[in-house]
């Protein structure tokens, strides 16, 4: 090791955005998915073990950005994120993400990655493991109410893990209806395009809604929800900003990621404090009921959590082993002698 | 603009420790520091605008991991900063860090950077500014206690900016400081390496302590520490690790960066929580008095906030504008219609 070229500790795997979607192909995207679904609900199971901060969230009238740690004791991880309803307007994103990893024992980070493209295949894959503990038996057709960047992702997860074969689309953007059907198109699902949320619930056992206005909107109203579906509810997933009228979710039995952070930015912040909900680890564990009978409904409140993203980043650092799909990042000074930092900057002056 | 190259918006300019080592020469090892503690004055000054969230931190028994994050309302940032004593018997840093810069109206990621160099830039260039505010007039030897990481930096930032001209070097391990002097040779200031923390406190107006045992510790007691001096006590800056004898604490004015994280971490964990402290942004603009007397013991009780990082990463930005000394990281997609994120994934595939 000479004194000007970094070691191998001083890299960190870089998963790109390009690298990310190269892998996605190489794995398949149902099968991601699955294997995504696989992580997440292994990291359900030993929910106990996870430290849960909340989410660091910085607000701003345009909108926020967040940091999203946890750990499971060995590994540490964190994703930042910003929401900004409004950037659609200027051709952005109004989810970008990117997350890392490091070994709890001394400090040093092991992944860093995209996760735009993986917070949109992470959220589906929990949804669809969701609805795998919790949609009515036989489930075979979901109504996509809200046909965003997550339409389609919900979609392909339902299929790959929640044996769902038809998804019917609604969006009140006739536009983005046609975007999704059309990249939906050719992969194995029977994709119907309706012009009303009400003709998409036709015949629908799960109920998915992703739709995007920061605000307290009513994309489903009481009457719309028959009895014994599932509702797969995205969209409301901060202060502010709800899909679903109260009356529904009085006539659900409500499933929560971790209830603290759920209250404040689900669906839920519409009910009391203390309106009963279910965690889902139990829910994966046994230790609480799911689906108890056909006609009840059953409501995912999903708001995304920081263990979920962890369980992604574990999976893809799992994935690019023995890869070309990451770059070794120089992101760490390493100098030989650790004492030695400054020795290191001084020896890198141009002769 | 194709449906698969990514625009500019997916790239976030990331600066390695290659590129930062490369600016730092480039600019010059002085005037960078001296730059540096141009913006942190800067941003000490503008102080009530900042969000000023406490650090996250993530404990275990090997050490930390702190994300730090603030905002100026038109730019965030944040630092991943680890901190893992033992780490140096392993060969490698104690303290990791690395920061990022975005722009609060979208969430988008505007800066990636190593930190470890820029930390190390930083915590000296901010000890060299308050050193400016509140050392003895006249003020030109330093006694520099701990010769480990730290020491040049904050050696060669005193030079720069608080018109040190002798330094005096003292660590329990003599290797280390024969490699602070060696490293500090031929830039210009007097280097004497000493036997003792006494000897090397002789004559020095400016005591600086920066030892790295996370533990209580008393590297100076205090009949070892006479009248008129300024202290810049950097190594006590996580809970449980202290080095000062609570003794020159009650004989001393105490300067911090903000109370309530001060309180915490730095030397004042061993007072009383009301023990009385002046915040340095106050210093600077005026609002609170600094050195009132010769006699005075002036004590900065450093354990870095997360404006200064702020303002590290900010130079830096301004600074590699026109440069060549960052690289183009592909961390966001960004399709052509942000809401056919999906639609990216798929055109990606192989042919």
């Amino acid at each position: 090791m000479s004194n000007l070229a970094p070691s191998d500790k001083a890299y960190v795997p870089f998963v790109s955005v390009d690298n990310m979607m190269k892998l996605v192909h190489h794995i398949g995207i149902e099968p991601m998915l699955a294997g995504l679904a696989d992580y997440i609900e292994e990291d359900f199971k030993r929910w106990e073990l996870f430290d849960k901060t909340p989410r660091v969230a910085s607000h701003s009238e345009e909108g926020v950005i967040e940091l999203m740690p946890t750990s499971d004791g060995e590994v540490y991880g964190f994703k930042y994120v910003n929401g900004h309803p409004k950037n659609t307007r200027e051709g952005l994103q109004t989810v970008t993400a990117f997350g890392l990893l490091a070994n709890v024992g001394n400090g040093y980070p092991v992944l860093l990655s995209e996760m735009t493209i993986l917070t949109a295949l992470r959220t589906a894959a929990t949804s669809a493991l969701v609805a795998k503990y919790l949609a009515p038996k036989g489930a075979d057709t979901m109504a996509m109410i809200g046909n965003g960047a997550q339409s389609e992702f919900q979609s392909l997860a339902m299929k790959a893990i929640a044996g769902i074969k038809t998804v019917r689309l609604f969006d009140i953007d006739k536009g983005a209806t046609r975007k999704a059907a059309k990249n939906l198109a050719g992969l194995g699902l029977n994709v119907v395009e309706c012009d009303s949320a009400e003709a998409a619930m036709e015949g629908a056992q799960i109920i998915t809604t992703c739709t995007a206005d920061k605000q307290y909107a009513t994309i489903l109203t009481d009457n719309m929800v028959g009895a014994g579906v599932h509702i797969n509810a995205i969209g409301g997933d901060c202060p502010g900003k709800t899909e679903l009228a109260p009356a529904i979710l009085e006539r659900s039995d409500i499933f929560v990621e971790f209830p603290p952070q759920t209250r404040i930015e689900g669906e839920i912040q519409q009910m009391a404090p203390d309106h009963p909900v279910t965690e889902l680890w139990q829910v994966m564990t046994g230790a609480a009921r799911g689906r108890t009978s056909d006609a009840q409904i059953t409501l995912f409140d999903s708001v995304g959590f920081a263990t979920e993203d962890f369980s992604a980043l574990r999976y893809v650092r799992a994935q690019i082993e023995g890869t070309d799909y990451f770059q070794d990042l120089d992101m760490l000074a390493d100098p030989d002698d650790p004492r030695d930092l400054f020795g290191m900057v001084r020896r890198a002056a141009p002769k």
